[in-house]
């Protein structure tokens, strides 16, 4: 198989765009459509300052990566979960990529700050790890971006993570979740700092492929949490629908963005109702729609109920 | 295995429910969830005349089956599509079957009426044989109804039907179809018959077991022009959704449907639009939306184009 744009030795086949690409073209390829993505949806400008969420995966240091190549100002910031081996590795990967690289990056332990690791805070509060695991890491994302003053903050989800994101969110008609699902959430007066998703036009396997290229050296395995998880099951299935139709992952997940905003013209989103009621939370001063913001409800919760040494 | 109900030998186990029955007790539960659907979503009355379109398969036989045990007054409509062998089984199992029970049963025969059978349709209009029956048949049920005076028509979908059909429609953000998913379309004075579903609250195989339970006698296999179809596709995949959490193939399709009647509040559905745009076909008499009605279009096109003697 020959590079459709240089006839050099292809490494990857794109049937949804009925192309293959070598190694420099699909390096371009994927820079190309993180640029696309950040222009034409307005995610951020070569002046502003990006706070990147790095896991040590493929996606969010492939991010990084793209985002220096394009000659955009990016940091990382890495949470710290404690979970075990798997959160040793893959600190271990975000440390050697940054440092080799030049690259400032900030690190909030949980086993430091909230007293625990993700895995015990969840048995504390006797909710799904995952779950608890998502509302502590969107908390860190933009407390650390607002308080440091960083534009914007960028994560590296991509078309795979989105399209299965939304499959999840239609299979239940989850109308809040389905409002929230933009590749951009705005910033707030109220403490949001403005999120975006640089990668969502590119699939899971086209990135894995730029980080072989490119020789980053990433953490291979999964989080060992996210086993069985429903988003692994939806995107086998989407897998499948692909390998049976190239470009259905694109058409479900681009449809719905489409949609999502013809039907704005007409009402308001979720996010401007949210916007209305947000106010600080009185306990750490983030914005929150409840009384007390899911954080602090979780780490009193913790304090409570558990026996370990929880700090607020 | 036990019936839940009466502690006979269960036949069928319904995770999604948290149950099994005994033959007895299937049945029960089959006549209770159409008849549900009959009066929930007001359907029809045991003054109406329905009209069932009859494929000679377990759903469409087992609705008639199950309106004459709930005490409605219910005949039988078969559009026999000249498919070689299928249609000689099928249409020989819905004259058994109406026959033995003394139903009522109108015939319309492609090969007499349009002059050739629907695969050699297709071909002369260079369409997908699927898509030229939908229309074909649609025209028919709708245009018998009508003239011969019938108050609703039914047909057998299932709600695995629904839901698959759900699935391609929102993989592909079909929203025109979306608009026309509920389980009842109403009449319009333009000419459409109202449109009803009583099986959409039964899963397939609930349906399945209900025939073999019945002692119906229906044809087993698929059209042999459906090999390879999305539908089946999607049907695969919501089962192995369904297999990992008893209950998605409900909450997604029910879930739909109170979406979409929360949605009609605040603005006019693609129906009532429709129905602003409905006149009368010049050819035919039929309503539609388009200057000529889309089953005038193909006739009119296969006449043209082919070489066989169409009828109009």
């Amino acid at each position: 198989m020959r590079c459709r744009k240089c006839r050099e030795r292809a490494v990857l086949e794109i049937p949804r765009h009925h192309t293959a690409f070598c190694k420099t073209c699909l390096t371009d390829f994927v820079c190309a459509q993180a640029e696309r993505a950040i222009t034409e949806e307005k995610m951020f400008a070569k002046a502003d300052h990006v706070l990147v969420a790095v896991s040590g995966g493929k996606d969010s240091l492939s991010l990084l990566d793209i985002l220096h190549k394009l000659g955009y100002q990016a940091d990382a910031f890495y949470v710290d979960l404690g979970i075990g081996e798997y959160s040793r590795q893959s600190r271990a990967k975000v440390e050697q990529f940054t440092k080799a690289r030049g690259v400032a990056l900030h690190i909030h332990e949980l086993k430091e700050d909230e007293g625990a690791g993700i895995n015990e805070l969840a048995d504390l509060v006797h909710r799904p790890t995952c779950s608890v695991c998502g509302t502590l890491k969107r908390y860190h994302f933009n407390r650390t971006a607002v308080e440091l003053g960083y534009h914007v903050l960028a994560t590296g989800h991509n078309l795979d993570d989105e399209a299965s994101r939304l499959l999840g969110n239609v299979l239940h008609w989850q109308t809040e979740y389905l409002d929230k699902q933009g590749p951009v959430l705005p910033a707030s007066m109220e403490g949001f700092a403005k999120k975006v998703k640089p990668l969502f036009r590119l699939a899971e396997r086209e990135i894995a492929a730029y980080a072989i290229v490119n020789r980053i050296d990433y953490i291979v395995e999964e989080c060992p949490n996210s086993k069985g998880a429903k988003m692994l099951l939806y995107k086998d299935i989407l897998n499948r629908l692909e390998s049976e139709s190239p470009g259905t992952k694109q058409a479900f997940y681009w449809g719905f963005l489409a949609k999502q905003e013809a039907d704005a013209k007409t009402r308001p989103s979720m996010t401007d109702n949210d916007q209305a009621v947000l106010h600080p939370c009185p306990t750490c001063g983030q914005p929150t729609t409840a009384e007390t913001c899911s954080y602090c409800k979780l780490m009193a919760r913790a304090k409570k109920d558990g026996p370990a040494p929880v700090r607020m």
